[in-house]
């Protein structure tokens, strides 16, 4: 049987409640494609908004394979038992699935998702990386309004995605382990340069020399980096997840870095410069949408690409021509 | 008294034959924004086209003071000497300049700049970075068919105009010097995993040690970073440009690339897609221009921007308003 409708005033009381399940639903519509839902949605975010913005966003990312999951949950854990209430979103646009599903079911996180004070959402399942970032940001904001003080926004380090999570974090966390030299086989080069701190992940038994090993070299290539706009230098540390092991250094580092991003307020200005780029961003992508979307261009496009590709039309001259077909059609 | 005008096959004829007079005015057309001029060197570019394409592509970028314009002296000369003939362009908007002004005189290239198989070309005086990033991609064409075989491509290192150059070169190669650590002072974070390949430059007198050190460094750093697309693992090399040491060593690694990236056809490959970069880049930019230079949508700009800041309205519902104004008027 189909849950009763709320109205705009019960879900917005409900999440202001910290009620769970009205929480999920009201995610939910964030998630719809109907009209209607989404209208209902923007109306909740804005109630919402006020109450928001108050909570420790922390954006992780690594190979698949450098244990992820593993280490969310014994963060994760380790949060709510200093008393935090934690909500892990995900970024994981659905053409960047088949290159590591992370979040697909809660049987990863069993601990954390038994947990009342933790809520698990995956990914949207469907959309482009736009439209599945926009959801997950204004997820971030209903959660927050629930009275959720710590974010995780988990992704995969293969994609485009991290440059949104990115943008949408206080504190971007790169997950690594040690290896044989090819650790970072599946990781896109720039990532690191994102990352305010690194964890060497399964750092125990017989690894743990080769992740301190790993902690030295990584501290020294952090440390060629050009300083970092927040003023803060990015640090590396080891942990063993699974052990439980030095998470709470981790933590630690995230803390220090809220501390001193909040005294030289460079905080609150990456906030705001977070909040503009969305706009930009989702402006820019619409404009490109209805481009590229338009059948007449579509048919020149693949006419066109061709002769770019073999040097038959300068790249500029097919851009002029596109754009002048577009201008007549509008 | 003003030059004679030249017909678009005096135009061809003139740049096919090398005539270096006949290439600046074309070079003067590209940049002029007149209308007319801007269609004989659509013209001029697409005869070209044919007879383009077979040079190096060389960028190069480093912080102010890290010694670029001596760098490309030293190499310049060195190449030249070995039958090369040289064009060196720069991409600099005008909006950059600030930051540190580059081949804004012949004066700092002066043995270079007397030298009949050299070609140097300021970057065009004003003009937003895509426009300039346009006029010099054209201009390499124009000069690719004037027979030169070598072509480079300087920027400053610390504003967005390294991922315009990085689009439009073979090889992208960072100028460092070594130093009491802030040498990176000035580099935008990113810049370094861009690079092909690191020149250590001022490696002389009480420097070498310090230079050799810095090699050190930077190479276990980028040992450190993800592979590259090309295959290639980016090398650093320490160079004295006064002295003219070292900077064979950097061709070399030039050279090595080359015929790595050709081998594996990346070097094609990069081409092609940096062609429909291009395109797709100057359609974006047109697009977004369309809007953001928009009468009504700037003043909504200036109103709703601040509500965003604030967090009283969401990102993706400024955006929805936004775009709803701008669909009604077109």
């Amino acid at each position: 049987k189909r849950p009763q409708e709320l109205t705009l005033a019960q879900y917005v009381d409900g999440i202001l409640a910290g009620d769970i399940t009205i929480l999920s639903r009201a995610v939910t519509l964030i998630e719809s494609s109907l009209p209607k839902h989404q209208e209902l949605a923007q109306q909740i975010i804005l109630k919402c908004l006020p109450h928001s913005g108050s909570s420790v966003r922390l954006g992780i990312t690594g190979v698949p394979g450098a244990g992820k999951s593993t280490f969310i949950e014994a963060l994760g854990l380790h949060l709510i038992e200093k008393g935090a209430k934690l909500a892990v979103l995900a970024i994981d646009p659905s053409s960047e699935r088949s290159k590591g599903s992370i979040l697909g079911d809660k049987t990863r996180m069993e601990s954390l998702s038994s947990t009342p004070n933790a809520y698990i959402r995956p990914s949207p399942s469907a959309g482009s990386l736009g439209g599945v970032a926009r959801k997950t940001r204004e997820t971030i904001i209903l959660c927050e309004a629930a009275g959720y003080n710590t974010i995780f926004i988990e992704t995969v380090g293969v994609g485009q995605s991290e440059t949104a999570v990115h943008s949408m974090v206080d504190f971007f966390l790169l997950i690594l382990i040690a290896g044989a030299g090819d650790e970072l086989q599946g990781i896109k080069r720039g990532i690191m340069e994102m990352a305010d701190g690194i964890a060497v992940n399964k750092a125990d038994g017989q690894n743990i020399q080769k992740a301190q090993l790993a902690k030295t070299q990584y501290s020294n290539a952090l440390h060629l980096f050009p300083p970092t706009r927040s003023g803060w230098i990015p640090r590396v540390e080891t942990c063993s997840s699974i052990l439980s092991e030095g998470i709470s250094n981790i933590w630690d580092m995230v803390e220090e870095y809220m501390h001193k991003t909040k005294s030289n307020d460079f905080f609150n200005q990456n906030r705001r410069e977070q909040a503009q780029y969305w706009m930009y961003e989702s402006i820019n992508e619409k404009l490109k949408n209805n481009f590229y979307h338009n059948a007449l261009i579509k048919n020149k496009i693949a006419e066109i690409e061709p002769l770019v590709n073999s040097g038959q039309i300068s790249s500029f001259e097919a851009a002029r021509e596109l754009l002048e077909l577009y201008n007549k059609q509008v």
